[in-house]
């Protein structure tokens, strides 16, 4: 029970104890059976270990690959932008609960979808996603960033929309035979990256607000370049609009989860955001404004303290932020380093002004698998704008931390974190 | 720019002063336009009226008709269930900005949709919806309940999540177009009627989280009876779960807009309610617990006062709910009776709980289009079980308000409210 119905703090459970995870979702799956019945029967039951409803195998998998005829030309890497050109092929898993669940994943050419009018996906926002990159390192190799953390976070988004869970290894093994099988689009450079979309939605074409007892997931894949159409976004770092009006997620609420209705409402306040001239939006919340993500990123804060203490500060796992896989290794990397304290606690609008009056802010960054490490220069917050010194400094810490992540993306040094796919 | 940046009380401006609106909208496009430069050329200035870009137009309609093989054949009005049989033709019109905005709307047979897999509102939630009805009435004439309502809410909605607005009144022309095709399709049964279903979605094939460049307006019809699968529950009541931990929706947010968004979050709260053998989710607010909707519907409680006066009350349209077109009529026809008090404010559970003590708590009720009027029997709080009344009375207040809207909605008393197809 406490599995489906989380609390705002699961995602933290889950990035702490995610080797109980798989186990935790078979628990589970094995109480909705029970809760079905399907424990009645003892063969059944022996069974469960290869119950196509409780996920697909990567064995089971079949592929169509295209014509040779039909494979379209690579773009060029030096005008690659963010998720406009895709790759040859897909990845499509079908799931129906009247066909015992989760059915035989194929690779096909890459095609359009067909769905029912009424899929619970286009009205009532059944979706979910996730964003991965794979690199091609120095040695040719290419790597996949620590793919476990996104399946986990994916099968959480989809139990909190009511969509099924699946083995995190076996769609991983899925997706890797994907991209071997479209390996050439894999940009030869280091400036860019294949990002790849797992995403699930609800299919069922019926127009009652419930669970959707069919359900896509899929897998597309595209070259990308830079997140920001501009790249002088990157290295003269971006602006930010900060308006206590626009509330992104709140408690109780999915803002920690990767589903699809956390970014619709954001689409009206980016519009704000770019029509005064500023990049992304810094969502503030509650009566001290707090600060919680910037655009689509977890957000960074590097500061002195009185004392002459560096401290790098971040948003804690509350339930009112994504809990990001860049996040997560950045963390993991400065407490390393050991050279700066690493906190994870709450910092409000107030505190960076006082930081910034006082001299002592050093550095704001984003940190996302799109848009890697993003240092902010400025923020627009009620009139008020506060610069941002992040990127004048010499060595700034969050150009080493971007440094290291692409060290271990591009195979500069071997790194756990860093799986080759083959 | 007030109309873009709407604020959290808008709906009830847009309720107030509906007559205003189609020029607001025509006012925010100039504006667009002029940002876009458009105004620059006086011809395309001239011509702003029949510009395709604000509108699409009723006149261009094409009309596409099945074979009379394909037509399926009808349900049985007696086993209908909500939405899940559609009818024979849909309405689809695209928007497309590189091509000038509002493409030429067609009636079509009715088919499943093809969509880029990277379509946005499939990551998203680009995406919005309205619920309307047309009845069947006793003289055999097809009635759509405040078509305008549903059509301005609509346009309110599709700005918040940056997709395109439309001349309302074209939009009800196309649609009753649509009704007179499948007009075999409305239930020959008061107590069925044919949902309406028109939504639009973006679905620009990029991954990036910002505003859809193409949408797709499309519109589909399903004779329905009643929304509760049980047939009990709109004569026995409903039975709420009231759980603190889940939070519908928050100030700053889109809870006041018929977007995805505000649905697929509710899907895993409703599951735990009917794990817990309760018919839906009564969502509160804050830490007074203020009752804000129920399922899908807004929430009204019929109660005495200490002075024996008689009170209709319902959540005030601050931001936190939908502006419920049948919530609206609720409230004018009760203030038209003019026999007991009618407030739009705050009521808290605490109020609730009191009342209910005290023998004061008369009534409580859902009002919306899928479920008209639905009495509640109970409210399951934190361990607390509250009984309410309501379907125990004589002649509940429920049934005459819902008697009423029937008798209008069926055509038994000529009201403006209801409007005859043709």
């Amino acid at each position: 029970m406490s599995v489906i119905t989380l609390k705002p703090c699961a995602s933290r459970w889950v990035l702490k104890h995610q080797h109980k995870f798989k186990q935790s979702v078979r628990a589970c799956s094995l109480r909705v059976k029970q809760k079905l019945g399907y424990e009645q029967d003892e063969k059944a039951n022996e069974q469960y270990e290869y119950d196509s409803e409780y996920t697909f195998r990567y064995a089971d998998l079949t592929t169509k690959l295209c014509d040779p005829t039909q494979l379209r030309s690579k773009p060029d890497v030096s005008e690659l932008k963010f998720g406009q050109i895709f790759t040859d092929h897909m990845l499509k898993v079908f799931y129906h609960k009247q066909l015992r669940g989760w059915q035989k994943p194929n690779i096909i050419p890459f095609e359009n979808i067909s769905l029912h009018p009424a899929a619970k996906a286009l009205h009532y926002s059944i979706e979910l996603f996730e964003g991965m990159k794979a690199y091609r390192g120095v040695d040719g190799r290419i790597r996949l960033f620590r793919p476990d953390l996104n399946m986990q976070r994916m099968n959480v988004s989809s139990m909190s929309v009511g969509l099924p869970t699946f083995d995190t290894h076996e769609l991983t093994k899925c997706i890797r035979r994907l991209i071997q099988i479209d390996q050439e689009w894999v940009p030869h450079s280091e400036s860019s990256s294949l990002y790849i979309r797992p995403c699930i939605i609800g299919i069922d074409g019926t127009l009652g607000v419930v669970q959707s007892d069919s359900a896509l997931l899929y897998t597309i894949l595209c070259p990308v370049g830079g997140y920001f159409s501009n790249s002088s976004s990157s290295n003269e770092g971006v602006s930010l609009l900060a308006d206590p009006a626009y509330i992104r997620a709140w408690p109780g609420g999915l803002g920690d989860r990767k589903t699809g209705s956390n970014y619709g409402p954001t689409i009206r306040v980016q519009k704000t955001a770019l029509m005064k001239g500023l990049h992304q939006v810094l969502w503030l919340y509650g009566p001290d404004n707090q600060i919680t993500e910037m655009g689509t990123m977890n957000c960074f804060v590097f500061y002195v303290e009185d004392n002459g203490q560096k401290v790098l500060v971040t948003p804690p796992l509350n339930g009112l932020i994504l809990p990001g896989v860049t996040r997560q290794s950045v963390i993991q990397l400065c407490e390393e380093w050991n050279e700066f304290r690493v906190d994870q606690r709450t910092i409000t609008m107030d505190e960076v002004i006082k930081l910034s009056r006082n001299g002592r802010l050093l550095e704001m960054f984003g940190s996302g698998t799109a848009a890697s490490i993003s240092p902010v220069s400025l923020i627009d917050f009620v009139g008020q704008t506060i610069r941002i010194p992040t990127v004048e400094h010499s060595q700034p810490l969050y150009k080493r931390i971007r440094d290291r992540l692409a060290a271990i993306q591009y195979g500069h040094v071997e790194h756990p974190w860093a799986v080759p796919i083959e």
